[in-house]
C-alpha cells in the first residue's frame, strides 16, 4: 500500500514514483552519497530514523546499512524549493558511506582533465559485505 | 556537437544523456541547489569555470546567474563511484543560490509531520530577475 499522508503528497515524484536524495554527514557538511526514494522508502525513512532508500537497481527497499552495518541516522530532513528533492543531514555509522570502503562516495577529483581517486579506502570493501556485489 | 572528450565519455549519463549535479558552497558545506547537465554542459562548466546546467524545462543550456548575476565560481568538480552523479564545489556570487531569494534551495524542514520554511529569503525575487518566472 502507498502511504498517503499530505507530508508525502507534497513531494513532487518523478514519472517513476522517485525523488533524487542527497546524504549529507550532519557534522562535517560531507556530502556522503546520492540516492532515490519512492514514497514507501521517505515513509519508512521518518518512520525508524534511519535512511531507507529504494534500490532501482534491485528494485526494492534498500535499508542503507542493513548489510554493512553502515547505517545513517537521520537528524534532519529537507526538501528543496520545486518539492523534488530531498537532502537527508545524517550521523554515519562507521563512518563509511561507499561500497568501496571510503568514507564518500564522491572520491573522484577532475583534475589536469581527468578523473582521479583522491581520497583513502578505510576499509576493504570485501570485509564489509556476505556479497561484495551488493551494496 | 557532442564534445567527446575521455573524461567526459567516463561519465555515465542516464537515457535522457544526462547526470544529476549537486552544488555545495565550498567555504560552508551548505548545499546550495541540485540540477542537471549534458554534456555540453559539464564540458561548459569546465571551461568557464562557472556552472552551467541543462534546464530541463527550458530544454536549453543554463549559465547559472546568466539573469540574476548570482553566477557559481566553480573550485572543485567530483564524480561519485557510479559515475552517475556529479558534486561542484562552489563559490556563491551574491550569497544566493535559490530562485526565491534564498541562500539555498532546501529551504524546507520537516518537522511535526510537515514541511517548514526555516530559511530567510534574503532577496526579494522580484528584484532578481526581470522575468520572475525564469531562474
Amino acid at each position: 500500500m502507498i502511504p498517503a499522508q499530505p507530508w508525502l503528497k507534497k513531494v513532487q515524484w518523478d514519472e517513476h514514483g522517485l525523488v533524487p536524495v542527497i546524504a549529507q554527514e550532519a557534522a562535517t557538511g560531507d556530502i556522503l552519497m546520492f540516492a532515490w526514494m519512492n514514497r514507501e522508502a521517505l515513509a519508512k525513512t521518518v518512520e525508524l530514523g534511519e535512511a531507507v532508500y529504494w534500490s532501482r537497481s534491485r528494485k526494492k527497499l534498500w535499508h542503507k546499512g542493513e548489510e554493512s552495518g553502515h547505517v545513517q541516522k537521520v537528524l534532519e530532513i529537507r526538501l528543496d524549493c520545486d518539492e523534488d528533492v530531498v537532502l537527508l543531514k545524517v550521523e554515519q555509522a562507521g563512518g563509511i558511506a561507499c561500497h568501496t570502503g571510503r568514507h564518500s562516495c564522491f572520491f573522484q577529483k577532475f583534475e589536469d582533465g581527468d578523473w582521479n581517486s583522491v581520497e583513502p579506502v578505510l576499509q576493504d570493501p570485501d570485509t564489509i559485505y556476505t556479497n561484495p556485489k551488493k551494496k
